[in-house]
């Protein structure tokens, strides 16, 4: 997977969440494929939680730069406002078609966080609209081919799983995660995941997907 | 995925399963990975269709010798007759002890025809025991790391899918199904399927699969 | 329905399921088709519940004779004991052979009650070899094209619905149900059932079923 | 089915929905019941898929006479832009009380398209408006007792199924869907999908619906 | 249970939602713990259903006289209207944030009445909303640790349940009802169903709860 | 929940497994109720993993010390090969009319993990034998009222759940699991998640349970 694809879109819905299920992934990418493009995008800014906007917006930077990747994007929505509808789904089509990634990475429908269900239930609708001609969007039309989704619910877990070894760029994760400093107690317990996942697989650490469609 | 995997084993509960539902990606794996295994094991003898068992045991052994595949066993278990319970398990866990694949490929559990059912039943179970050490298996244990169903019940659709691309070699796979003379009325149906699920992905056709787990 | 149906199976894993929860349905049935077919197999003999086993008997007798149906066989396997595997359905596809019904009546596989889920995950199974050709089967093979499932759990709904309306038999019914002399205090709470389904529908009292397959 | 029911209403959410979902069994409901009404409404102006406005538009209305409907309207909201909530279930509540059908026959609410499952879901709702008394609606009250669903998305098999033989009007099903001009290559994979239903059933073509609740 | 948790909020959608799935255990609430909060809140005005807005506000208000609550909102949103959306889930966070409850009990999303639906998810939002730190909200934030869910709709029945065996107060729990007198024939199979879950649990009456979460 | 009921019974499939799923169940059971009754019964000799079965058994009886249980029967069936039978069944029933619990804590049906999902399975029928009156049981018939599962499949996590918080006898715990001196490595990340699930509910470590059946 990681030698066959030429490009990636992961969306996030708050500062972090791209980090913390798929930082280990996106190092990865880069020592497997040195010309694979990737873009992040961050859907809202993140002012329900710990530590103010500014902040976080910052501990992102940072990350962005560890992560060497091609885009970093902050739409800020408001944090806690997700809604599921058309205009979500518009948005999210809309950075399909500007991308035009190979695989788009993101959160599952079945997420109990109600901004992550958001994000994933719009998903499913701008994959289908990235595709089609509506006229009220931007850009050519893109079929996106490969999706994948975070467990970024770790208590629903998918029966259909892609675990990435991420046993190697480990050391990198944790030094990536201690970046987000007004976040630390919330990140840690996620690390410990990514152990477990490991474990499953029998290595250091792992980081789990769900796969959605992918095409070989 | 078809070049970083180096052996697989397709365990099918009769005659053509494998063919019908992964022909096309044996023919892929040969193309991408001149080294790569491919070991097949069907369950029945197919007694309960059409034709004789001693006709569908001849036109396996063709569509064998087209496939070239490293190992071609047939079990001989009574064709509609597979309960899932622990001996049948253990048949299971003992082929992935003895062929060690790195990528297994069989039946879903929620297959409604119920040898298949059976078998994707009694494979979860397998692959456990295949890990763990009960003195009454044979060979050493064996962790089978990526496990991929056909989805030989086609109303019985998976909501993640991997699909493989056979448009290259279709014309092979419809060579290679023409073999099962006695089946043909049975089969073709499933061909048409390749043509729709490769419409879904914009090539000519394709074979679908549920992940279990792939590790990259 | 159910004019253009000619011939039922009912199949009930205890004396007093078929009455329970079809006896309204076999009412209407004679009313709307004089000349179709209605067949009954009771599998157990009913000595877990109360009442002894002749008394459970003659008290389904009794309810044949009411019901004027064209055969009433006890298979007599012991109560609470019924295992989902090749065994059973091999009886129930006997039972769809020798009958070869239209329309096949029987528990649902997720029922709470373990004997009516044996029976149904069993059926499931049964449908299926009693159209292939497995020699160890008695009798012609036979396609029963038309499902329909008791919902016996009434704590596990049906999606699906089929409602039968049986205000106009409800009085015989209750007739009918008053023979189980051993069951009254179990059988009247789904009575009841029968008119919170009337009520659903707009009219005095309706039985429910979960369509399985149903071909017009 | 047939013969019982005397009014019938499909509500697609593009032009052809209507047509190639569920063609055949208009047909022969005509062909059975000479005195039933059939109405016809689609949602959305096709604009986002192949061919104007227009040209579907005049497709549609030369499939309207081929079935000879007693009504065909369009509601002309955006193609692609549905969103489930009140107001769309209002519009089809509205529907429901304008034509009070016996049968409803839509798109259920699990349809991966986006437009499919705003009008499944809102159906649901829709259902239960048209039955209440909100002084929001139009047209006197109504209860539907009767709702079939597409098999829209072929991904999504139910688990309870009505088939409907429709190889006796299947010759026309195809000139009806031949109208379509603009959407030959999308539509036929679901006319391949009609024979393959017909074969599960023993017979030259079937046309697959999920039903939700039917009263005999 | 009763003993140990201090404060309780009821959400209704409609008047008597509380009094007819949980009446039963506010009046067992009161007799094991004296110094229990209750709180109730009816999000719509009742005027979809039978008898006048200001009709069921009465009715409501003899009820909540003889349930001795601590408080009963009415928030007056209009009857068979209620959307999902970030807009009712702040309405039922500012709820949770007002009464920082120990339990709250509420409709479940999978209910099949819309508005019951409607609360049932806004709830799981809401539960998420009141907890972080918004600034659209009012008031401190609070974790609402404990929450039942109704079983509002009898046919989408819990696999995980919680009886309270309400026979010691279920007369009073029949007065209570009885205040309801424009409802009285939809509410009386509720009644019944209260008699049918106390038998699955071998008492005279019982209401029936879906746990979310418990915390001992 | 802890003062309320007065005997428990805990099945797990092997040693180690009632102590890491509710070790601290049990130590919080004996604070706040001296007279509960608890009996563990462990139904495998724990051949197919790490150590020999009699250190195993050595480990479980230090561990039934530091519980203070009032029984700890083993039953040495064989490690990996329990099939969910009637057989199974039988054993657990008798367990059940044996102790006779308020409260029977087990493993889920739904457990990746073949032993616990044959005795998840067979309990639901045990729980209805225990019940019934079938003559091939032993003892006098018992209905257990209240059911918990474990959460002993960490992937299959429960949408319903009962937490305990564990905080006061954490350490305990600890000490209590680093008595399965050849299990640490595979208990250790158990415990990790009794952190995470601390953290959910804000405390420092916590058992998660799946609430099946309780009674109030």
């Amino acid at each position: 997977m990681l030698t066959s694809f030429s490009s990636y879109l992961f969306v996030g819905a708050h500062p972090d969440d791209i980090e913390i299920w798929a930082g280990g992934l996106i190092f990865k990418i880069h020592e497997r494929n040195k010309t694979a493009k990737v873009y992040c995008v961050v859907l809202t800014d993140g002012s329900a939680g710990q530590g103010s906007v500014q902040e976080r917006y910052e501990e992102s930077m940072e990350a962005a730069k560890m992560l060497r990747v091609d885009s970093y994007e902050f739409l800020n929505f408001k944090d806690a406002s997700l809604d599921f509808n058309v205009e979500l789904s518009k948005v999210i089509a809309n950075l399909i078609r500007k991308y035009k990634p190979d695989v788009l990475v993101t959160h599952p429908a079945s997420d109990k966080h109600p901004d992550h269900a958001a994000v994933g239930l719009a998903t499913s609708k701008a994959l289908f609209l990235a595709m089609v001609s509506p006229e009220f969007l931007d850009y050519e039309p893109h079929l996106c081919r490969n999706v994948l989704r975070f467990v970024s619910d770790p208590f629903s877990s998918p029966s259909s799983r892609v675990y990435v070894d991420i046993s190697e760029v480990y050391e990198m994760k944790k030094e990536l995660i201690a970046k987000f400093k007004t976040q630390l107690d919330v990140l840690e317990p996620y690390l410990q995941l990514n152990e477990l996942y490991g474990r499953m697989i029998g290595v250091r650490a792992a980081e789990l997907f769900e796969p959605e469609v992918l095409i070989f």
